[in-house]
């Protein structure tokens, strides 16, 4: 199995990203890995830490999409960046998977234009992995898609509903919708046709989820538009971080705090780790005609390494299949 | 100053909606309190008590609404509920403000009816508090309006921002716009278009406001569509009690963690008081012809209490009136 990373995207690229795929190396079997980048300055990362194994190589790319970049025109015009070889050697199978912490928007318009749409996919999906009271969520959108119709969310909700059954194991996902309220008539029209939907769909679709439920665990899959779905996952970003930040001072306050902290530091450090989303790795970007993982921008060392090994399951799961299978018997009643 | 409130509305009335008028007399001064309701049953819960205080006085009416009740219809087919009487004595100049922790939507609906818009004003909007890193912020729209045109949006920022500077005396409130990203170009056609209006509006429009910022108070009032907002609110609820509890549940863990617990346990009180949506009490409903506050439906004395003391302050300022002024003369162009 290759998996080919694209050493130059994200804010701490090249070096957290050669550092996180060395990691996977040391720690991980079963997979080489490509790094698509400016060989100068990957090799002399690896020089660094004396770094030489055969399951790493480096192919050298002389551009790089930065986060200013205009997506569809970077695309187009740096064809010899990192994204762009990358998704070209996917393309022809030189390659199992790509990995990339690169411009997310340049990431899906690449995608799009060199490896196509699943047919009967309107939109590719970004999912996003939840950590919740019960284990692992995911919400699909993440973010890609500021505007959807319903017949997106409905997709959006079957191809998360295969991912998480074929890569996590979980038996009849239970998939359910952002909304206001709890029952069935609440919402905007985009959310009440997309439930219409939903519910005539062949998934296991338990109906509304309100903002305070998304972390109970009671749905798999939590379907909602880009622009709901990134609002919601940064929130929750911001809400955690502010609430970790909080308690921090509380311990640092004075001896006896210091002490306090002393003594829950294990669970709380575990508690943390759980809520800590470089943990997760990356996201598949779902509906287009090749296997797509997307890390974090911020994406350490750490994360990398957590991406490799999500790209390494999703390389052995049968979710591009399934999808194919699944959509192309799919005919939709289009709601607008 | 007569504070009028219904006495019915809510998932703890009449019992706890009583107990907090009774706290709210016995603390606090300046203020008359008009309950209405079931003169029965309040006159009961009173006794038991033994409260006696002219200051406190009962309006008996014979209907409730439930949140089972259709808004609308409710508001058209029980003449005798408490918040229909209610609206009808704020409109006749017989209260200075009517309080409900009732039917989000009757309310909403009744005020629209019975009160009437404020010249100018296309939607009422509901504000909710936030408590952020630094104190303080609003919320508007809160989930009154899940469909939003780019003028309400517009509205709302300049209706959060005359509260917020007439209330709680904020100089100059900086009004953000929730948005996925920080560039004016980012988001759907919604919150682009308000965002150029709230651009050119007479206010300290400081721009884009991502999830992960919510909670770091750089915006006084952050604006958004009821949808986002409800969802934003409620996943913020949703994230406080999960991770409270989570730690509630570390610190439970053996006799070591408990210790510790003891060590932190008042400035974790403190935090949490903070994060708290009992302590901020009522929110108002912006932009209908009279002065109404809603309080959180699972209100408990407590939160009646702050919300009583809160809408003295609102009776106390001039935001109907600032508003009034502002948009007898705003002109805009209509973007959809």
């Amino acid at each position: 199995m290759l998996i080919l990373v694209d050493a130059m995207g994200g804010d701490n690229a090249p070096r957290e990203i050669v550092h996180g795929c060395m990691d996977a190396i040391n720690e991980h079997d079963d997979f080489d890995i490509l790094l698509a980048g400016d060989k100068n300055k990957i090799t002399s990362i690896l020089k660094e830490k004396d770094f030489s194994n055969k399951r790493l190589d480096v192919y050298h790319t002389t551009e790089a999409i930065t986060n200013e970049d205009s997506p569809v025109k970077a695309i187009k015009r740096k064809k010899d960046s990192s994204i762009v070889v990358g998704l070209e050697m996917l393309k022809d199978k030189k390659a199992d998977v790509f990995l990339s912490a690169g411009n997310t928007g340049a990431l899906m318009a690449g995608s799009k234009i060199i490896l196509g749409m699943i047919e009967g996919v309107e939109r590719p999906a970004l999912m996003s992995f939840l950590p919740t009271s019960k284990g692992l969520s995911v919400i699909v959108d993440a973010g890609a898609n500021t505007m959807c119709k319903p017949v997106n969310l409905l997709q959006f909700g079957v191809m998360g509903s295969l991912y998480i059954s074929e890569v996590f194991g979980v038996k009849n996902p239970r998939v359910g919708i952002v909304n206001v309220g709890a029952e069935e008539n609440k919402g905007n029209d985009l959310v009440k046709s997309a439930y219409t939907m939903l519910k005539q769909a062949n998934i296991n679709f338990i109906g509304n989820i309100e903002g305070r439920q998304v972390l109970d665990g009671d749905a798999d899959v939590i379907v909602c538009d880009g622009f709901v779905g990134n609002v919601l996952i940064k929130t929750l970003e911001g809400a955690a971080g502010y609430l970790f930040g909080s308690i921090k001072n509380i311990f640092n306050k004075n001896l006896l705090t210091k002490i306090s902290a002393a003594l829950v530091k294990k669970e709380l450090k575990k508690f943390k780790k759980h809520m800590d989303y470089t943990e997760y790795g990356g996201v598949p970007l779902l509906g287009v005609n090749g296997k797509v993982i997307k890390a974090h921008g911020s994406s350490n060392a750490k994360a990398i390494k957590n991406a490799v090994i999500r790209a390494k399951s999703y390389v052995k799961s049968d979710v591009l299949e399934q999808i194919r299978e699944d959509f192309k018997n799919m005919e939709v009643e289009e709601i607008e």
